[in-house]
């Protein structure tokens, strides 16, 4: 043993979190973590944030960082904190957010032993002694790296790497402490090392080389377009792509993942693409194209109308963050950014195509759908992006109806607008938006502009995870709630039983209620009910709602429970259209006997 | 093909389910299980009962099955839905308890063809097409069959495989139904062959021998006990313990987690036996017996007072649903049931010892805790026991406090009582109260007992799945709910930071509001707040309170944030004191620099 300084583990690992610029530590406290948490304390400008469960922290943790781009970090105890988690935790791997699961566990000897702990499983069927390990392989398929705190000798390099990986990755990663080990020595030098967060790919030469090969296609298309998708943003390539996108104007589209990504009144903008499902003429304007890079895909079935995004590979250039694709040829295991740096610097824009502008392009409108109720749904998103949305708002559009509705509102300029449309895990929206708000105010107090959180929530997905709205006011955040009242899981009618007993949610909550009934005073919340137009744009434009921007605002929105957003109803009827196909095929390839579907 | 007449596989699983006994369907809709929720009208007497959140309705299925002893099912869909309930599942396989999840997953094609569908994982590390089966795999431990119903010539046999498992095992179960199954045809004449629920050991003859060996045990015995624990309850053993008792009046324990299996005014209960953590003079009365019979043993840390349990192998029969031990000498794959009941059969008292009779055991008081308010812990369930619990209870005491608490309360007879004492998994009481309410009310259709739920819950616990309140109310469901608000986590401040952040929770809910804000009127719910004794005791013993016995009775206790129960202290003191030593030792031998834990 040398004579080296050294620190307990728990405020190493508390340190190097916040000098990623991390001020809040998320979750629920437990017996295997609280000496943990003890050390959140020792370091300065770090805090504790609770949660009302861990699931609805594992959601804010993952809304922190998709606002933040740094991982959103919470503390669960073993087992039953752990497993309430984990579906939050998967919703991240699926998109592509860096979090932090920080898990505090019984002490090396009580796991190695196999000691019956409360919160374990018996082994074996059910009688064998507990095995303390089967929680860390459940949680292994949503995450890109983990360290079991095991070794004294390892510490900081573990922790270390997992945050490495997490950033690197964008994706969840988990830290698994022991309770024996809180206290470990690490030393203390360590913590002067800078983590060093830079992407490099192994291969410079081979970048260079389809970095020429992007740019010669480029250079020789006619109709190049840039197709951007949410990955560009999860790795923190926003400023990179609106630069490419600033100098070359090459005619730009976002997916419905990643709206408002190319600021909608971009001169470069052309249109939402989502396969069948966009605005007219969009699709073909990118189909169209001899080269059509699409930065950070997700080719999902709801990102993609229902599988018909139809690109052929022979003009697609797809740049993702572990491989490439150039016209077909996949070089797996590289990450898009550098190549995209490398893009972005090296590209000549006087050797582009005269290419058709951005405005040329033919797009129509929206269609409209007629609602019974005087607020519809068209009415009510195009009418938020005419009126309500500001520049840098931070937009929520929870799973259901709100995120295929939000698609017809027109977005201001750089908003950061966030639908779990590819997971879609409904709940996992206001949560979320808690997360948003503890970033923003990170984001502020480094100096970083202002911006408002703005969450669109339906009825029947805000009860999975209600309990969280006592932590804004609790904590004094002001996000602004559209809460839809549509009277059920609207999304869940348009797709099978539109009169299904088990499509509706409990009746008559008192939703401009909630906030004093869960402990919030005047002060902190302001809400409201509106059910015409008249009431919502008063509303909107009072003084009153205006003097409530310090406090957490809320409006529910009455709606009509059938009131389908044309392209949930269009994502249905391909979808539904589409499988009947596959059924029949694989029924018959299996030699089963005929039915419907 | 037979001409045979079929029905769809969906009719078949609820007709199944229904002939058990079992009249709701609990669980959430989603896209992937809607067409299988239709069925469950084509089954009478079967009906769908929402919940508010996948965890909450994977409680009130642990909650039914405790109360019914038959499976608690409930729905969810894939991924999303399905993983968000797992903590839920895994307490109930850590418990025993029959719960069958049932998950409505995508086709058999898009999960072969491993398309992008929405509620999927990234395959690989993040690039590779979706695997399908990975949340599948994420569940295996925490069930003991399932049955991805893949092959439409097996169904009936697969459904029928995993019921009886689940029965058997009286463990958690799942079933995965793609959409493309939900109506794939099933022969009907399968549902005339009745489920055989019946447990057998495949060796009698070694039935035979045990139960010889056991019983000459016992003749010879000078002190012979019998020491109930909760897999008795669990696997359906309750008549047959008591009708062991009651022919031999063998003095009798109950352990916490069984706490009211042998009725605490018995003339042969002696005490409830929790190894150091007992009341006086019980642990000596097990420890001295020569032959303890161990019905149903959980040997988890909470249940043996710390591990203080020390019950000489020599003197102890184990009776466990995988295994019997006699003396030391296991016998592994046994039923205890089929045993038990040879054993209760062929005893005959009249050779067992003349032993010292219940009541004159010397069992001392508990500890009286004070507190700084008027009510205390040890106040609040000593008058419950006294005054307020009556015969036939359900009774639900949450992880915390109340759990600990409750241990002085004497219980009137035939109570069934849960505590989730080993898997402890904060925020199950409340909706596990719910599923009780479900069991109990199909109990009194079949013409049983009346029984009251009485749910004992904490602040923060409560929080954690608040939501679900809401479910009683709207299904009529009379509860009553005792809330016990001291302010944060108690129990967690009892282990460690009683003062520390992380041990508060949101402050100022206005608990007795909850039911209304949540959408209930008056005709459905009656909520009071009490903080002095007399207050306390006026209200429970009000005209007002009786006459609300059909509406959902909410009760705010207040009590101090520090008043820890003596059993609470006991066990972190006691616990505390092994942890360190067993630290010091497994630092040491892996050759770790000395430090304090």
């Amino acid at each position: 043993m040398t004579m080296t300084e050294t620190i307990p583990l728990g405020d190493y690992l508390f340190q190097r979190i916040r000098q990623l610029g991390i001020t809040k530590i998320l979750g629920c406290p437990g017996d295997f973590n609280m000496t943990l948490l003890d050390h959140i304390d020792n370091v300065e400008g770090l805090e504790w944030l609770g949660n009302c469960n861990e699931l609805n922290a594992a959601y804010a943790a993952d809304g922190y960082g998709r606002v933040r781009g740094l991982p959103g970090v919470f503390v669960t105890t073993y087992g039953v904190g752990e497993l309430s988690a984990i579906n939050g935790v998967a919703g991240a791997f699926a998109e592509h957010v860096p979090v932090l699961h920080i898990v505090g566990t019984p002490a090396r000897p009580e796991m190695e032993y196999r000691m019956w702990m409360h919160h374990t499983l018996p082994g074996g069927s059910d009688s064998e002694d507990p095995d303390h390990y089967v929680f860390q392989r459940m949680s292994a398929p949503v995450r890109c790296a983990s360290a079991a705190l095991d070794d004294v000798n390892t510490l900081a390099e573990e922790v270390d790497r997992v945050l490495f990986t997490i950033w690197r990755k964008s994706l969840p990663g988990y830290i698994f402490v022991p309770l024996d080990i809180v206290n470990a020595p690490v030393p203390k030098s360590k913590l002067d090392e800078p983590l060093v967060l830079k992407i490099v790919n192994s291969d410079p030469s081979l970048e260079d080389a389809l970095v020429l090969e992007i740019l010669d296609a480029l250079y020789k298309s006619k109709t190049p377009t840039i197709l951007v998708d949410i990955l560009a943003r999860r790795h923190r390539a926003r400023k990179l792509v609106m630069e490419l996108i600033d100098k070359t104007q090459i005619p730009s589209f976002s997916t419905d993942l990643a709206k408002g990504f190319v600021d909608e009144d971009h001169p470069a903008f052309v249109g939402q693409y989502n396969g069948r499902l966009s605005r007219p003429g969009v699709a073909e304007a990118v189909e169209s194209s001899d080269v059509v890079l699409n930065i950070g895909p997700v080719i999902s079935d709801s990102n993609t109308g229902g599988f018909t995004r139809f690109i052929d590979n022979k003009h697609l250039i797809m740049l993702h963050p572990s491989y490439v694709e150039v016209f077909g040829v996949r070089y797996d295991g590289l990450h898009f950014l550098p190549i995209l740096e490398k893009l972005v610097a090296r590209i000549d824009s006087s050797k582009l195509p005269l290419f058709k502008k951005a405005d040329s392009f033919n797009i129509g409108p929206a269609p409209v759908v007629e609602s019974p109720a005087d607020i519809s749904t068209s009415y009510f998103y195009k009418y938020m992006g005419d009126k309500f949305l500001k520049p840098n708002d931070i937009i929520f559009a929870e799973s259901g109806t709100p995120q295929y509705g939000i698609n017809d509102a027109r977005f201001p300029k750089n908003v950061n607008f966030t639908t779990q449309l590819y997971y879609s895990s409904i709940g996992f929206a206001l949560p979320a938006a808690l997360g948003a708000c503890v970033a923003q105010r990170e984001i502020e107090n480094e100096g970083g502009e202002k911006a408002r959180v703005v969450l669109f929530e339906g009825d029947g997905s805000s009860m999975m995870t209600i309990q969280e709205l006592t932590t804004f006011t609790r904590n004094g955040y002001n996000p602004i709630i559209f809460l839809i009242n549509n009277s059920g899981y609207t999304i869940e009618r348009a797709i099978h039983g539109p009169e299904a007993k088990y499509n509706d949610i409990p009746p008559d909550w008192r939703w401009t209620e909630l906030f004093k009934t869960f402990g919030a005073d005047e002060s902190k919340y302001f809400s409201a009910r509106v059910a015409t137009r008249k009431e919502l744009e008063d509303l909107l434009s009072s003084k009153e709602f205006a003097q409530a921007e310090h406090k957490a605002r809320f409006v529910e929105v009455v709606m009509d429970r059938l009131d389908i957003p044309w392209r949930l109803s269009g994502q249905v009827a391909t979808i539904a259209e589409k499988v009947k196909v596959w059924f029949t095929d694989y029924s018959t390839k299996r030699g089963e006997a005929p039915r419907s579907a």
